[in-house]
């Protein structure tokens, strides 16, 4: 019999972090492919800030601290077995602050993968990165061996990421995987800041009687997926035995193509017309250029054959963040 | 009037640059593109390694040191203009020792960029890259767009660098542009701990009547250029205004595809057959699957509009070495 499983997830108290921590506590145990289900031991959650809304469990461990912390990572890594590396400082904020940017994003990866490489056996680690490591010129279907081009701070930090994660797993220091998210909506919470982070405010925000500012046009196309399918992948990618993911650790995500009329359709679908006069048109340039420098058509046929999953209508994802947040539509009163 | 360059050579005593400062020394003035002709004022050369063939001249300043020493980067780049940052761990020696390559390929990088964006205006900084960051399945014809997948940690090492280029000059911290190199040859010296090294050692031993092994098939294609271009295209890649450049600053340089059996005619044709009759024949199926892994067949169109020429023929690289090494020829004597 195994010893039960030690988990860190960094950025561990952001909502995927928080979603992940929960699943883990409520589950008994968690199956590795090609091995037998095992228990989870201790969850540490590392994250800049912390939360208040995380359960009451002996198992859960919330440490405050920063991610290039050496000293602090060699404690928490100490016997880990599975690594979900979900810290970052997002796309709008690494590109006002360089320098912090670079201190979390890449320093603070390069520091997370050497004292991981200190242990005697390799840990799993599943790497967050996203489709911002495109923004310049664009074929017009983005497939899995697109160059990638990144016009901002951030998608050159992820894309340096995901080729760090693949050369310290080529070399058996760590066995990672990393998973190149799109867009995720309805993203629950406050704003953040992600240029990208309208997309889940003018869904988010109309569904409880609040306004939104959408800063692009009605056409705008975006390649998204839901905090549900996220949490699946970032579940199934860790299961999976590094050994079928061969040389390249970088896995593409399926996403849905929506613009943002048919979001806004399926908006006043689920709450009705009241809910789409909420959101304010208010264009942006610049919010519109980076947009636009992201990909909308993606083909993921690795990620596809891994089994990993797209969601299938923007609809269903608003019902679900509906019910996930306990939301009282206005017209349910 | 505006004041003389000054320039910093990192890997300054390597035979590249040792070419480039007595190129820069030989020449009254440095023309830069869309700027009037400027004496060079300064040349530092910094390496781990001295010289011993330098030429005596007060303006030529030999500096030992690690390329990752903050303090005295800062102190070599004060009111630098033009960067030519040629230090590297080579791909078999970042392979062997991991921390090395990391040090001098990353880190010594980022510490180089750094100190440079401190500086109040940008330097240039030519950044030599190489096809190495190939490694991964590869299309039958390499092209500007081809997806980087490095399957070594030098590899890795530069196509991370590559993007830091890009993104420090995207931000207007340096003035960057990468040349991504074909394999070197016949580069002068002593064999090298890159995987590439037979390349040259099979033309430049037996031509002055030294055995030299072959790890591979005569049937194996390489992708070089000579010394003589590596020289102009290090020039020509300072000379370029950055704007000419837009959003990528890498520059896939445009070289020769030839095989090893070719070279070795050419070498036979240039210095008789005893020559030939040098190179044993042992094969490593390690350094095989290498070489095998990187680019043979390329199309450099982006570095051919901004300039860069590939050489003509493998005799004439042969011939080139001969004149500028100053080897005298058996059947000559």
């Amino acid at each position: 019999m195994q010893r039960p499983l030690r988990v860190l997830i960094t950025g561990g108290t952001g909502f995927i972090g928080k979603r992940l921590a929960r699943h883990l506590l409520d589950q008994p145990t968690l199956a590795l492919e090609g091995e037998a289900p095992r228990e989870i031991g201790k969850i540490t959650l590392l994250d800049a800030f912390p939360a208040d809304d995380l359960p009451d469990d002996p198992r859960l461990d919330v440490r405050i601290g920063e991610i290039d912390d050496s000293a602090l990572l060699e404690e928490l890594t100490r016997e880990v077995d599975l690594v979900w590396h979900l810290a970052a400082v997002v796309s709008s904020a690494a590109e006002a602050d360089f320098d912090l940017g670079m201190r979390v994003n890449l320093h603070g990866l390069l520091a997370l993968l050497e004292v991981l490489r200190a242990q005697p056996k390799p840990a799993r680690l599943v790497y967050a990165s996203g489709f911002a490591v495109f923004g310049g010129p664009l074929p017009e279907v983005v497939v899995d061996d697109t160059l990638p081009t990144p016009v901002s701070s951030y998608g050159t930090q992820k894309a340096i990421g995901e080729m760090l994660v693949n050369d310290y797993s080529r070399r058996g220091f760590v066995d990672g995987r990393t998973l190149r998210l799109p867009t995720i909506a309805v993203r629950p919470g406050k704003p953040n800041k992600a240029a990208s982070t309208f997309v889940s405010s003018i869904i988010r925000e109309p569904l409880v009687g609040e306004r939104a500012v959408c800063p692009v046009t009605p056409e705008t196309p975006v390649y998204i997926t839901s905090p549900r399918r996220v949490l699946d992948a970032m579940l199934h990618a860790m299961s999976l035995d590094g050994e079928r993911l061969g040389q390249s650790r970088t896995i593409p995500l399926p996403g849905l193509t929506v613009t943002i009329a048919e979001m806004v359709a399926a908006l006043e679908s689920v709450a009705g017309p009241a809910a789409r006069e909420l959101i304010e048109w208010h264009a942006d340039a610049e919010i519109q250029r980076i947009v636009a420098s992201w990909p909308s058509r993606v083909e993921a046929p690795r990620a596809a054959e891994l089994g990993f999953h797209a969601d299938g209508d923007i609809e269903s994802i608003i019902r679900a963040h509906v019910e996930d947040e306990g939301i009282t539509l206005t017209g349910d009163q």
